[in-house]
């Protein structure tokens, strides 16, 4: 096997990667489903032991990843089902649901980076309404029973002189919320699952993932209140591509190939790059509306009917 | 006396409208000086006591302007030299000056309005350190003493859900700096004043000052550690510049203006409103260099001669 | 009267100026309609003669003004509905209307400046599809006619060097578009109206209005062919606003305010100064969405029903 | 060999790919030279003759490189040396060096898409003057010989409609320069390059090239007047980088890589992709600094002593 570092941030994927040695993997539990309507298909990979999580490379949680095969097109009625399906997964994993709850959404990530904006876009779109109900109540809005929720948008070390997470931190213990909702554009290990995939978890928010290194652990047990995570794999690390593919080779010529081998040099000169699609721009634009979109109807308690599924 | 509102961040025009009545204010001082090569003119109000407090409508503390008037053009020479006059006067009231510090710069404001947008772009220009040298030490910069230096924009109420007080004191609690240094847009009351005057001072930021209401009160005694503002006038309030003309005509005509008291109407329209300069934007643009540059001589501990005035 | 200039870019402040002083203008014609579900009153000012155009101001030409008090709300429903009357408005004003045309829409104003950036903000979410149909015809969009709609931000002369004017006469010299939708910030002469009207005219766009002064005439007569506008009014001039409020007083005081006729320095001090609302980026942002949407679904040949009206 | 599509905008890079197979090419003439106090090494490579032309892919013409290792930090000083470099450089392809001329700059290229943002962000920091000199003469700038500069940022066709070279064609009708200076992002071979390297080209700008497809043919031929582009590699293709690091693998290890050579589709599915650096960010910002001061030493006709080299 390759000895290429092999980055993602899709559990998804680790879960094939692994899933081709061969059948199961204690402590780790796999579900899938398809919604016939829209074609989307969703799995969920528990990792449920020590064991599942050492095996798969990522903490205990739950990993719920929706494949949008047509999300990369531009199809204003799609974008609306995959807006109200992740609503439909996001509430399936929300702490308390049902109950009103002070919800802190966060837009990690570069604002000036076009790959790496995709939380700060969200935050834009974002219906935010926590200082207007504590100035005003609920009766602002005509409702009973209402979320409360508040945004930031932490900007990057570079910028800042702080990590995110410290940021965050502060910012939690000020205003004291429930749960946190973090947002985050993510590395995957394969092109083809770019801008089409949305991927959501229980298990907070890693340092060394993404785009760029922006950020340390956001989870809940840093912060003290669970942490959910919406991420959408945005880029592919540079010398993945290359690894792959020359282990792509490596396996159907049936020899092992040298070059790689003792030219790390050749993928370490990709070290601080990264591999994105020239429409990039267009589809953070219209990524983020449908992520917020997501968010919005998620936590709108009188809201769209709470149907499961078809 | 017209009844209007007169709104002003500067105490400089506090001052002023006072000195019309007469002479001196007991718990007030006032130093004046102008450098002869660059024509900045520098005015040090000192409020001392709760009368003078009271009188001026400010809080204890001092109030450093610098005026410059050809600020407004586009002279790099010249800005260098009001940079440099900023940081003069910035180390004038620093805390503990020469020793090593913490500091936190925080840009208010709203970046999406172009006269508001004056804190965000300086924080764009600032030169940040704190990541480094937690992380490399001073050694990574080749000095042997610096201030560690961080920043914060933390953006408007309606995009948050918090007030931006809130953020800032959260993230001080965290990060715990010995010193801040908050910068904003201001309200000045003369349309002759926007663009061309620079405020320094040592009492904090007052909420509903500015351009939006968007903060609230950002002092040592909410954050714990002094807070240093600096402000550019960017904006005259639009019922205050009617009010202002139809007072000077009562001056001059000799008698009330009926129509102006009986008709507060005409002035609450103007209410949410504000006047601001055709070429805001390429003033924002300058002025946030200016500033910025200001701030990262003034922090420069090893750096630029302290040499005070000519 | 007053000898203040009175700048404003709506016949409709014209018409209501001029008709204080007496009943019907020869030349020019008057209609009212109001929309009973969505409130939204329509009138429509026809310049017919040049007799009409001396006393208004403004050229000959028609000159519709949408009022819709809850556009400065946020309300999707209520500016949906908006953007459909400005649909039907445009409709009834565009050259050929039914045969399939090449329409150039330009985004005047400057998108640093956020009160002047509605022309550049309508140009983001505009529908553009020349070059799809030019390259791979009109099957691309599963439609059989279709209008040819290209757009451009000619930018401001500040950062061109050129008239917008001079750019807008290359583009369509070279690309020979059957008309133009010109869209712009306009001035308005009363707060009241700011960003709760929009105004469409079959007359071209002049120089000297708008936030700026950043345009030539784009006209018929300078570029061949026809050109709509459509305009929101989001600032005030300042000398304006503090002229208005001097006369009123005058009118109702019953005497002549001596201050402002004989001082006209204190409103000369204004003149590059200008009034907008303390949310301007909001309405921008609204509006932009609002307007761009009209566009749309006044080219949109197959598209939704031409109902006129209620 | 392989049988990849070899991608890359630097003429630099073709002559090295042919040269490893042998010495000269007829009808391409190679100058190179090292400035010893910065490090900034200069290519020239001349394609004088059509068959220079088809062996390099390229169109007959100069093509300048400078190598400036040191241009990916952060160090204003060595910035500011390449832009002398540059404007040396600029100064030695002008037309008609030395007399007054009307200069046309083209920001190509797609603001929201960082790696594709130079064009754009060169031409927000360059001194345009065109509109002042015409209206008030060069007395305006206490200058007696200037050249009369003026700028546009065309955008990308899936926002305009048109090929940027339509408005181009355009706008050089309407104004008409003597000659155009055009910046834009490139796309290299190897990463090693990006960021660090600008060329400097008399053959004008071709389509398809560039992080995007934003543009047809800009040459002297289509537009009537010289053409100079100056463009830095920020990205590198995606299916390029496999090649290479297939086809050097192929060469080490001495036979025939089977995967590869049969498997166009792993190298297909890249063919909307590209490979950029984290930062890049922080490099569009720094080099449209850079740029853009060399444009301006080199348009500056009283300006910097015209020294050539050391």
């Amino acid at each position: 096997m390759s000895s290429f570092a092999v980055r993602t941030d899709l559990a998804l994927e680790d879960r094939e990667r692994i899933g081709r040695t061969g059948g199961e993997i204690h402590g780790v539990v796999l579900e899938e489903e398809e919604r016939k309507k829209t074609g989307i298909r969703i799995t969920r990979v528990r990792i449920e032991t020590k064991n599942g999580a050492k095996i798969m490379g990522k903490p205990v949680g739950t990993y719920i990843t929706l494949e949008a095969p047509a999300m990369a097109e531009q199809d204003e009625g799609y974008h609306r089902e995959v807006s109200k399906e992740l609503a439909r997964q996001l509430r399936s994993v929300m702490p308390c649901r049902g109950r009103e709850q002070s919800v802190l959404v966060v837009g990690l990530g570069n604002r000036d980076v076009t790959a790496d904006a995709l939380g700060p876009h969200v935050a834009d779109h974002l219906f935010v309404n926590r200082h207007v109900v504590l100035e005003y109540g609920k009766a602002a809005y005509n409702k009973e029973r209402m979320h409360l929720i508040s945004c930031i948008v932490p900007g990057v070390m570079a910028k800042t002189g702080m990590e995110s997470a410290e940021i965050i931190h502060g910012v939690v213990q000020e205003t004291q919320p429930d749960f946190l909702i973090a947002v985050d554009a993510l590395a995957a290990r394969s092109t083809r699952r770019l801008n089409r995939t949305i991927q959501v978890t229980t298990s907070g928010i890693y340092p060394g993932s993404g785009v760029g290194n922006h950020r340390n652990a956001l989870t809940q047990e840093t912060l003290g209140v669970p942490v959910l995570a919406i991420g959408v794999p945005t880029v592919v690390d540079a010398a993945t591509i290359v690894g792959d593919a020359l282990e792509r080779m490596e396996l159907e010529s049936g020899f092992e190939p040298v070059a790689a081998r003792e030219h790390p040099q050749a993928i370490s000169e990709l070290n601080n790059m990264y591999v994105t699609s020239k429409d990039i721009d267009e589809m953070i634009r219209r990524l983020s509306y449908t992520v917020s979109e997501g968010i919005n109807l998620a936590l709108d308690l009188e809201g769209p009917a709470e149907e499961e599924g078809e």
